[in-house]
């Protein structure tokens, strides 16, 4: 039976049998014998197989043995004595699953540039980075799920295809089946399109099962062609009932705080390599991020700091404006150094459901801004008030007819409730360093590209 | 600080202040006071609250308070005297947050059929049987990643919008901006749907990191209006390097064993609701499952099986034919009266990606049957030899050009691998007894309906 690398790396049974599936990452000969790396994707590191000149595919098989083929090794697991590896695989038996021809395969002991291996996505992970981010993203995944379920909060699947447009931006993906031109009704009987955000669904639920979360793939019809930008990425949307903004604010920094101290303990490894590799003084970066409280301005204050700054930004602040990416950043990278959430933002630069606060010029918006990324989490207090909701619609241009079921949860046992949404993307580019995004989710969506 | 009702009667903490926050399921008038039901979805049980006339808006309020209305409840809990519950909480303050008018709100104390239901679709997890039917899916859901990430299985999330259809069924919704009539280019270059399974995405992953799983959603533009089909429906599927039929085949018994067991005791109280009211004799059933070895058969012996059976089947069976769902059934729930796994089918009727049997007539596929559903997970092995591979494609009608990536997989480093399909609402429907589909999924996508 064979065993993953992981396994064998942490419990280091010495002197026993051990038997590993994996690929060659790299061989190196010496005289008498070759040391061959072999890695199975369970762990970032290689397990080292020692492989005697004695074995009897040696000659015509081993010693050709090429970066990214594949085998099963048998063998007695020994301390090593070299520096490296706590541990080695002394072979008696490798056998050769598949080849790899050395001429073609793209992936060679050498660093590749990230923009190289995105043109051959289908074998990136089989790279130390890339692998790393696979593994990172699955446990921060997994963290979710484990956050929101150890708090009784129950997963909604919100629908991919829908109705309704939450944000209203008009960059909704069309989908058909490809007969209508010839002449056949619409399939859903109207014009339906890829989701841009499960809130309003997951809504119908926090009104029912009282906390709830949204985690899936939403998508932007928009022509950006920037390293922050995808078609199609995956978003997490909790929502609450008998939550004000207040209650919102603190869910999010607890979540945020739970999927960093989550990561550094259970993807050490990797973690190490990122902090290395990728972004010195990341380990040390998320770490404050645990420790200290997030700042907690208004939008109106966060105006008035942009404004004494001094600093030269492109695009000019002025309360009734939207903050800028570079706004953003100065004010969690330079003025404070730590994620600060950004709160009552003026009600005309945001969207008809979030709650008309008592001045009647602002609403109950937040933002979590972190160093490196901005807006990391945007969320508010919903508007659970029927006719202020109603006159928001209508000034916003959208046709309260065509949300008379989003209506009903105001009609009929309507409650404060808040919610709010992480760009899973971003946060695994907080978490890994990533410079762009399309490191980050294993086949990114962008214009002009979707290969397989 | 409120809690939520499920931690109240588990808890029980008699004598204490308590506050809860929900929705009136009923209210029932005496002389001097009133019995109001609340549900908060944290459970499927209420929280029986008894409001005093004492209470300063018991009369103009609380004796008014109609199903649906939203309250915040704060009192003293108290055993209960009655039967039917071990506690009550005596009110010392209701407050009413959100009205519901009785006239009008749809869901009145009565029993609505699960048809009027689908038509308020956004108010239907409010009921009981909903509510347990979400509760059960959540539960399911995380169930999900808890095995797999047990395991050490890494998660990958594989794209919803894709240009490959590995099932070349042609039933791919297609996926626009809508621009593209104008003269625009299509917007990923070429012409791009909805991905109708993880599968071929995942083996890319798998070769790299051993073992993964997709776990979202995948559709079908199939004109099927049935109890059986939804547009959009959410699908697991794992994926295994070095791993056989065999293996493969012992994985989905464990996996469906461990979801039931899990099920089954962290949903009690939802599962003892369906085994009462919608399939008696549910918890037995699904208690048998975890407790026998699944049946395994080849599809060779299951043709001879049904030939020798003198039922009368609708469609004749016939070795070289795919099984009907009423042979599926028949196997399972008359000859065996368990699950049953089928493997080794026919060549000509299953997909160009399994591995192609050494009798040169059948390839190394699973179905596994159950009671009640017929298939609920199909896989198989993935053929791993090149050569064997382009040839399938040719024969059925596939372009190899158009899978180049596919076909490094198997250039580069090839390992026998395997996986399954495992479709969630067929899954969420045998472990609840609901016989119509669309009552497992928060917003079922049929023919002509996707109203929000």
């Amino acid at each position: 039976m064979d065993i993953r690398i992981k396994k064998v790396l942490q419990d280091q049974p010495v002197g026993q049998r051990v038997a590993v599936a994996g690929w060659v990452r790299t061989r190196r000969d010496t005289g008498g014998f070759s040391f061959i790396e072999i890695n199975d994707g369970s762990c970032l590191a290689n397990l080292q197989v020692i492989a005697d000149k004695g074995l009897e595919n040696y000659q015509q098989d081993i010693k050709n043995l090429a970066t990214g083929s594949s085998v099963v090794v048998d063998g007695e697991l020994r301390k090593s004595p070299a520096k490296g590896q706590a541990v080695e695989l002394h072979a008696t038996k490798i056998d050769i699953v598949g080849g790899a021809d050395s001429e073609t395969y793209p992936l060679q002991k050498k660093r590749h540039s990230f923009e190289f291996l995105r043109e051959i996505n289908h074998l990136r992970p089989r790279t130390n980075a890339l692998g790393a981010v696979s593994r990172v993203r699955s446990r921060l995944g997994y963290a979710v799920h484990n956050f929101f379920q150890q708090r009784g909060f129950i997963q909604v699947h919100t629908p991919i295809i829908t109705t309704s447009d939450c944000e209203g931006a008009g960059e909704m993906f069309q989908v058909s089946t490809g007969r209508e031109r010839s002449g056949e009704d619409h399939f859903f009987g109207r014009s339906a399109g890829l989701t841009v955000s499960g809130q309003l669904q997951a809504e119908v639920y926090a009104l029912a099962m009282g906390d709830v979360y949204t985690f899936g793939p939403t998508f932007r019809a928009e022509n950006s062609n920037t390293s922050r930008h995808l078609a199609e990425f995956w978003m997490l949307e909790p929502e609450m009932a008998f939550c004000d903004l207040d209650g919102n604010r603190k869910i999010a920094e607890e979540l945020l705080k739970y999927l960093l101290a989550d990561v550094l303990e259970n993807c050490a490894e990797d973690m190490a390599l990122f902090d290395k590799f990728i972004e010195k003084g990341l380990i040390g970066k998320l770490q404050d991020v645990i420790a200290k409280d997030f700042i907690h301005i208004s939008y109106t204050e966060a105006v008035e700091r942009l404004e004494k700054a001094g600093d030269k930004f492109e695009y000019a602040v002025r309360w009734g404006a939207d903050l800028q990416s570079e706004h953003e950043r100065y004010l969690s990278e330079k003025l404070f150094r730590c994620p600060v959430a950004v709160t009552d933002y003026p009600a005309s630069i945001k969207p008809f459901y979030m709650r008309l606060n008592d001045d009647g010029k602002t609403v109950a918006a937040m933002d979590i801004l972190v160093p490196g990324i901005g807006e990391i989490i945007g969320g508010s207090q919903r508007e659970d008030r029927l006719e202020v909701l109603q006159s928001r619609m209508i000034e916003t241009g959208i046709d309260p007819a065509e949300y008379d079921w989003y209506l009903d949860l105001r009609r009929y046992g309507s409650v404060p409730h808040a919610g709010f949404g992480l760009g899973f993307e971003r946060l695994v580019q907080f978490v890994t360093g990533m410079a762009n995004i399309r490191e980050v989710i294993p086949f990114p969506r962008t214009p002009g590209s979707a290969p397989c």
